[in-house]
């Protein structure tokens, strides 16, 4: 399994719109991905997202809801940093919602 | 629900220890948990931890296999930074392990 991990700097005029199309984004996703949003610094996110293998990563990359989300959100990204990992342990609920 | 996320250092001779501690606390957790390492540099993991509120948090701390996690590697940890989140969304598969 691949699990990245990404920090992002979003615009603080922004924060509502570039969630609410996040969350649209994750909904629509059938992988493992959490979105979530430092306590009072709410403009500081990090999406942890998982894929079956590195077909599944490439695929997700043309999904209509990936590219809805990511071209929606283009202008709200005021920096974005890729974080690739390697599992240790994963163990998760499921369809959890906030 | 409350999500937190960890950021650890851990003593390079003792990564593997670790993760065998860290992974078997997971492992009896009914909570959602993972844990990842960022890729070549495997000594710096992220633990993502998430209850369903303040209490199964409080209740969290006093179980026997996460005070034998804690206990443990008490002396494996060079650093810990706990940073406090609000979820976004949140979607995961049931019982996901690497």
């Amino acid at each position: 399994m691949i699990v990245r991990m990404a920090e992002l700097e979003i615009d603080r005029g922004s924060i509502d719109a570039f969630n609410a199309l996040l969350s649209e984004e994750i909904e629509a996703s059938v992988r493992l991905e959490f979105a979530i949003a430092v306590k009072e610094n709410s403009h500081l996110i990090r999406v942890i997202e998982g894929y079956a293998d590195q077909a599944a990563y490439e695929a997700h990359l043309t999904v209509p809801h990936f590219l809805k989300y990511k071209v929606g959100t283009a202008d709200m990204v005021k920096s974005l940093r890729l974080i690739e990992t390697d599992p240790i342990s994963l163990k998760a609920k499921p369809q959890i919602s906030n």
